[in-house]
């Protein structure tokens, strides 16, 4: 338990959690290979476990090999490719496709079964749950005598029978499984209700606990870090999110989530400067464009647009923003040319240009670039040219010309660098 | 209190909970005019102002009309189209703006303090907590005496002192506000936080409860409903969360999270079908594209690959869907073109095509299919001559060429539609 610091009303964490102390089992090439719009080559998924790998996450989660043969020869590849990560693949729970997955040469197989009463009728034939749990504890019987570490995960475990759950996880814990998942299948689950579920299983297991959110209903980033705050060690991610439907919980947005929390254990990992490159590199491969409000990545996720807020950053970074981008090899912008700009921000791009005006000389040219921002989008050049004309009128053209230009040429790149 | 339905371990809601209760303010025309691509026009304005009074939002919250002359004029002007949502203004907590607003004939105004010690030292020059609440009470008294409708909300709350911030809040309570709202300006809030903060202030306080947050760490959606479930009444949100920075709650995923839980409330008060066509409408005027993940209304919200979820919702849609696309009036599509692709989704596609093949034809045929999908990405048109060359294979080209061409032409849009 650590004391809070700096925040006095931060949130204390109790005995149970992890947020200081978890893992993340990386399934772009599982989950994200189910995205619409996937197609990995061999050459593709080596360069993404490559990187995934330098970033510093912990398992590499790749598709089940039974899938199709080219599945099954990357997945050898990638075993040979002597990564720190400890490749897993996830497979249905069966001793069949155990056995071609230990073949394979993993470090552990993630077996996976349905359990909520919709899968049991419509995926598995109607199963009970004695033939469900017979089945999981002979496959990791199996997985174990190959010498992998094994995981067994229920699916859709948010609409499955709580006591079936926990009789299964149970079971399968006192079989010696490595690690029990909870999987929210479709996307149904809220972080109260996470945070239940896996309070009440970390009182049931002793094995890790890892979590598969999806994302359809917006929560799939909170509810990790709920899991995570209940006793959950391990969270599935995907570059930018990608799987089925509209995908899980995003590796990005889960480091934006954690470092808030646990700035020190997240550094000491994970080499927060690489996410931009891979979500750069896996949403061309996937034909996809990076979204205007990802965390971290989006293209205004530090930019500053309103009068009140950009006078605040421009005194301390910090009044408005809990995520430092230069973390993350970043920078932050200042907006400065919209109706919404306060004569504090104007101020601090006059100095940039090198100009020097009194308080109301800033207010007069303020009222001026506001009255023009509101009848059309300004550019910069175009609030810049205002700044200098007013200038030059104040000063009679008394050879200031020169030096402001000068300074102007540090300045182009669009918006204040506060 | 209600009673469970339908799935015995969905969360009973406590008394607090407003889940099955909640009213919007929509913030797209004030925090959404925040966001870095944001210049809308009077005529941007109406529209946006009466496609979501059409959706049924409860409020629209405007830019401060001392922003600039022209955002005062566009207050007035939608302030007289006779909507059926409440117009707010949202401002600085001083009498001068707040006589602009209640001159413009908004309903309402929402006013704004920062509480944190961030805030107060940084933007407002360090005004200590006495002189804060001294000055929220004469502006509320203004503004009250001005028959309009008022909220007091404090910035940054989450990091604010939580003595000062619930003493300030129980003293315009008893001042008559009508709101109290509590704003994660920053993004740094997580869902038991939310939870704890808002329970706590829902005991000091007898005014209703609005929540504002931003998605830098992708909490904000999960957040709103946290602070539901803890007795929140009013939810802020824009369309696809445009705002400062990446943004706040947005409409649509907000929804999305609420149809699970309170589906009859939001059938009764919102019209789902037209979050496309909004979504659409904000998207093109600030130029950015609908997030390739955006619940709902993502590309692949409703696109399912995996063979083993395939089959399961060709039995079942619910068995990996928590919403309904036809709620939307969108559309479901199951993929069967991937190397991940399964025999029971082919098996439909080959009826779909009006072919006739025994399950181990359709076996022999997704092998091929899968064989070829291996080695490069399979448009459906090429699918579909796999299966059709191997049927005619099969029947030694009996005239049923003829049969399976005119039903083909009812499912060429690239998916099954199941």
């Amino acid at each position: 338990m650590s004391a809070p610091t700096g925040n006095p009303y931060a949130r204390i964490d109790d005995l149970l959690s992890n947020v200081r102390n978890f893992k993340i089992i990386e399934s772009t090439l599982r989950e994200g290979e189910q995205f619409a719009n996937s197609h990995y080559s061999t050459e593709t998924k080596i360069k993404i476990a490559t990187m995934l790998d330098q970033f510093g996450v912990d398992y590499l989660e790749l598709t089940n090999p039974c899938s199709s043969p080219q599945s099954r020869a990357d997945l050898e590849t990638i075993c040979k490719l002597g990564l720190k990560a400890k490749i897993l693949t996830h497979t249905r729970c069966t001793i069949g496709d155990a056995k071609i997955a230990c073949d394979a040469g993993v470090d552990g197989v993630d077996v996976v079964i349905g359990t909520s009463q919709f899968l049991r009728e419509h995926s598995l034939g109607g199963k009970d749950m004695v033939a469900i749990t017979k089945q999981a504890l002979e496959v990791i019987e199996y997985i174990k005598s190959r010498g992998c570490e094994v995981r067994f995960s229920t699916e859709d475990s948010f609409r499955s029978d709580l006591v079936d759950l926990l009789s299964i996880y149970k079971a399968v814990s006192q079989a010696g499984v490595d690690r029990v998942g909870i999987a929210d299948t479709v996307g149904c689950a809220s972080p109260r209700q996470v945070y239940d579920l896996v309070r009440t299983l970390r009182g049931c297991v002793s094995c890790d606990i890892e979590v598969h959110f999806h994302d359809d209903t917006g929560c799939a980033v909170a509810n990790a870090f709920s899991a995570l705050e209940a006793g959950a060690t391990h969270v599935d991610t995907s570059v930018l999110g990608i799987g089925e439907r509209n995908g899980i919980t995003p590796l990005g947005a889960l480091m934006a989530r954690m470092m808030p929390s646990s700035r020190d254990y997240v550094l000491s990992k994970y080499n927060l400067k690489m996410i931009k490159s891979i979500e750069d590199f896996v949403a061309e491969e996937v034909e996809i464009n990076t979204p205007f409000n990802n965390p971290i990545t989006g293209f205004c996720a530090f930019t500053h647009k309103a009068g009140i807020h950009a006078k605040a950053i421009l005194n301390s970074p910090s009044t408005y923003e809990i995520l430092k981008p230069e973390d993350f090899g970043l920078t932050r912008y200042v907006h400065f040319t919209s109706r919404l700009t306060g004569w504090n921000v104007i101020k601090s791009r006059i100095s940039q240009l090198g100009l020097i005006m009194t308080d109301d000389q800033v207010k007069e040219v303020t009222a001026k670039i506001k009255a023009m921002a509101d009848i059309r989008p300004l550019a910069i050049d175009d609030a810049d040219s205002i700044i200098r004309s007013f200038h030059l009128e104040l000063n009679n053209g008394e050879g200031q010309k020169g030096q402001s230009e000068q300074n102007g040429q540090n300045a182009q790149n669009g918006q204040v660098e506060a």
